[in-house]
């Protein structure tokens, strides 16, 4: 039997030694066009910023040890040009020598990756202007670095731009981010971006929203860098971080099925459109297991878990690949963001119907040392209550709920599962009522029609506006025009509320305004509970000026 | 409506203002035999180690607010005595007067606790003797050891036992920690509760097990403690930490149903055995999710949740408690301990076939600074491969894992959807293959036949051991008879195997030996993985001892 197998980073390397542990017998071809197989792709701004001291610790697996242990043969800095399927081989070149042959194949996977998208605009090839996505990448930053420069401009606020951000403040240079949208990180939804935005202005990132890059100049031996409206920033630096596509040309020349997306278009085995050919990783279109729909979900964890699969079936077994839901995590500086299942523009996109709900949650027992709030949205099914996504911002234990929530999501469980979790409890921990369940009691509370929740953007210009917060809460800032009446108050001042028009009440995080509008509701006083309350509130786009500091 | 609610901490304080916000016409009665109400049970081993500086932060919720926000009629110091289910009224007794007087309900809420077990030894009523469960247990603790206290023995290595252990030795003061089992933690099995043996000398404290407490007298102004075996132990305070029970008495006087391990009989809406009655918390018997059968859960989060439940029922609305899986967690130093399911001794119990196995893996990428191991064992369905349970010891990162499993528990997952589990993978916080990925993996492996696996425990004493670490791992210790063969050498030295019998093959964690298994099947030679490698071999009972180092 012999496997040849395109591509030998993640998904690669993962197929490969699957492969030898599946077989003794198979003689396992892993072509690789850079220099290195098996690296952390992922670990690359940490290596710039210094917190990965050692670049060698990027190298997960030296070639000598693959082709130990796993008795690989491994062809680095080689190209596969071409697939005859007629013949079952692939065309091949040997990228320094300029060497050109054939290699037969039984079975073939294809894990060719992603490759960086460049802007379309003049300059991109300029020296000083990188990608960040490979180790020679890496390595071709740090040495601009070391050789002095001070400033450097990130074009892309995904997660390369903003990891590469963390990276440079560390090193000590002036960072400008400059991201086409009006924010970054697309899994998350606007207001949970904004959270970022601040993460990042705090720690000195000069950010730049919704203005794309227009061309990149070279001004002596810096560079000048001219964005939409008209503004140039002059850095000794740019980051090119707009993204990154799926490497289908290959499969393309081929012939092999392509999907919408430009992914190479697999079945639930996948195979592509040639049963003898596999494909896995970065490259490939996998089904999103909310919508249903297909994605492209260029991660380290689904590519491992694809490549693995590759090799089961093709090497006879019969393994299917369940779908992507997109989880991922992002460290900004001293908070974290993430996000698991669909968000509100992916959900629209699919017609599917969901409801939402914000929280803000402690990420251990208040009294216990280090509790850092996280403030969470829901994402789910009106009807049934299905968990269609998650959105946290944060610190501490945001990873941890992440993980709950995207387990849940997978099991498909729903909002009234999440009141029953029974996770882990001890005060350096958790709470009683983890973030989690409270996310399920606030969601479930929608849905039974305890409470009716608005999100601040749907707050009505004119609404009458009830602040249960306590008075020295308000007094540092507040809606104007907003009754201000505290909770423990509220029974006593309720002849204070209007009768004739809906009460819109809102408090720090939603939660006591939830107990207030029991109280409204319990006195024949038609209500509404601001989702999230204030926290919410200063973050959402379009209302966050509403607000008297 | 009269709502009458036996109890104030967590089950009983969650029933109340849940039933406030269902209902703001309802007469909310609390009787709480102690002076304080909801407070933070969880955290008083925490404000005696200085860690919880405050000790009104464990004050979780103040009378006044408590009777202004949710107009509860709070009755404190105030014990009930009977309940006369004929004419629907309670006897209460004012605790300090001494008053007694009948109190009317529609419908009645127990949740009186649990309350410490004092073992039957001579003594245990003495000065400088003291439990650990309420508040003015933890103050009594303080002050004697502000009055001096220097040494302190804890009878007992349950959760309160080894929290206070931590706590105490955070003070100074040496510690001895007495159980009469040959472990610690009940939740855990022997070779994970031998982690925490380990962390616990390390840090300090004397550790005695399988020996129990036999009288505590007094010497002078000290505690000479006596313990099987004939030993004594000289200290300045004793800790009763012999675990709770169900404090039932108040239902069985009643005539109310109680189970055979002694709790309060409720039906799934946590009825008791009176329609007008319900229960919830530390006093209930519940169903384990896991083996179907009755158990004892003496946890906050359960208890929060069940009292939440006893009031939506108690009120009108129909909503199930769907059972407790015993999820748990515990501090201990620098480390942490967890289990979520049933472990083996309850699944033998509940005669449930189970495999099991161990695996070694990282809180997060190894190259990103502060990664740290962990231990997980995984107890799961011979067919179908459902998850059972889960046993973690590590440091950071557990809580997490614990929490997804716990998870995947309650949403009857197997351990096939590990391998799938999509988790939020960055440098900082997890790994491509997330330790419960690794954990699915190993799992699958065993269930699909891909390799054999056997605890060390089941290793034959005469079989033939492969040591496939390097030469410098088996340096520093090894099995005596073992055969050291590095995995990357295994291929080509394969005829120093022997072929005439099984080859039980370890490394250090399982990982490198699973590789090898799959080469000696591959070339024909029978061959069993010893599951968690010498990791596994160092902790468990019976064969650590057959460890040269």
């Amino acid at each position: 039997m012999n496997l040849v197998i395109v591509g030998g980073v993640a998904a690669g390397a993962s197929a490969a030694t699957r492969a030898r542990r599946l077989s003794e017998d198979a003689h396992i071809v892993v072509f690789e066009r850079g220099p290195y197989v098996s690296f952390a792709n992922c670990g690359l701004p940490y290596h710039i910023g210094g917190m990965v001291e050692r670049r060698e610790s990027l190298l997960v697996a030296r070639p000598e040890s693959l082709e130990g242990r796993f008795r690989l043969d491994l062809r680095l800095r080689s190209e596969v040009t071409a697939i005859d399927r007629t013949r079952g081989e692939v065309e091949a070149r040997a990228i320094e020598s300029g060497r050109t042959y054939r290699e037969p194949y039984d079975r073939l996977i294809l894990a060719p990756g992603a490759s960086p998208i460049i802007p379309p605009v003049p300059g991109t090839d300029g020296r000083r202007v990188h990608t960040l996505w490979t180790i020679p990448d890496m390595d071709a930053i740090n040495l601009a670095i070391q050789e002095g420069a001070e400033s450097a401009v990130i074009a892309g606020g995904g997660f390369v731009g903003v990891e590469a951000a963390e990276g440079l403040r560390a090193r000590g240079l002036r960072v400008t981010l400059v991201e086409k949208a009006p924010k970054v990180l697309p899994p998350l939804d606007p207001e949970m971006a904004e959270t970022v935005h601040d993460l990042l202005r705090k720690n000195g990132v000069d950010l730049i929203l919704g203005r794309g890059l227009v061309a990149i100049r070279d001004d002596g031996d810096r560079k000048r860098v001219a964005i939409e409206g008209g503004d140039e920033i002059l850095a000794d630096l740019v980051i090119l971080a707009a993204g990154v596509r799926p490497r289908a040309e290959l499969a393309r020349g081929a012939g092999l099925a392509i999907g919408d997306l430009g992914g190479i278009r697999v079945d639930d085995r996948l195979r592509t459109s040639d049963p003898k050919i596999f494909a896995a990783g970065d490259a490939i279109e996998v089904t999103d297991i909310v919508t249903g729909r297909p994605t492209l979900c260029p991660l380290a964890g689904p590519a491992n878990r694809q490549g693995r699969i590759a090799a089961d079936n093709a090497l006879g077994r019969d393994v299917r690949y369940r779908g992507s839901q997109g989880t991922f995590i992002i460290k900004v500086f001293e908070g974290t963001a993430a996000a698991t299942g669909a968000n509100e523009v992916r959900l629209r996109a699919a017609r599917i119907r969901y409801e939402k709900v914000h929280i803000v949650g402690q990420s251990h027992a208040t009294y216990y040392p280090g509790a850092e709030p996280m403030f969470v949205k829901l994402l789910f099914a009106p009807e049934g209550g299905r968990i269609l996504g998650a959105q946290i911002v944060g610190g501490p234990g945001v990873d941890k709920r992440i993980d709950v929530l995207a387990t849940a999501i997978r099991a498909n469980q729903t909002v009234f599962d999440l009141e029953d979790a029974e996770l882990a409890y001890a005060p350096p921990y958790g709470s009683a009522k983890d973030p989690v369940n409270i996310a399920g009691f606030v969601a479930g509370n929608l849905l039974r029609g305890d409470v009716e929740a608005v999100a601040p953007e749907d707050v009505p210009l004119d609404a009458h506006i009830l602040d249960v917060r306590t008075a020295k809460e308000r007094q540092s800032c507040h809606i104007p025009g907003s009754q201000g009446i505290p909770l423990d108050e509220l029974r006593d001042r309720i002849a204070e509320i209007p009768r004739d028009r809906v009460t819109y009440a809102h408090c720090a995080g939603g939660q006591r305004s939830y107990y207030a509008c029991r109280i409204l509701a319990g006195n024949g006083i038609e209500c509404r509970n601001i989702s999230g309350g204030l926290r919410h509130w200063r973050v959402s786009p379009g209302v966050r000026g509403r607000l008297r500091i």
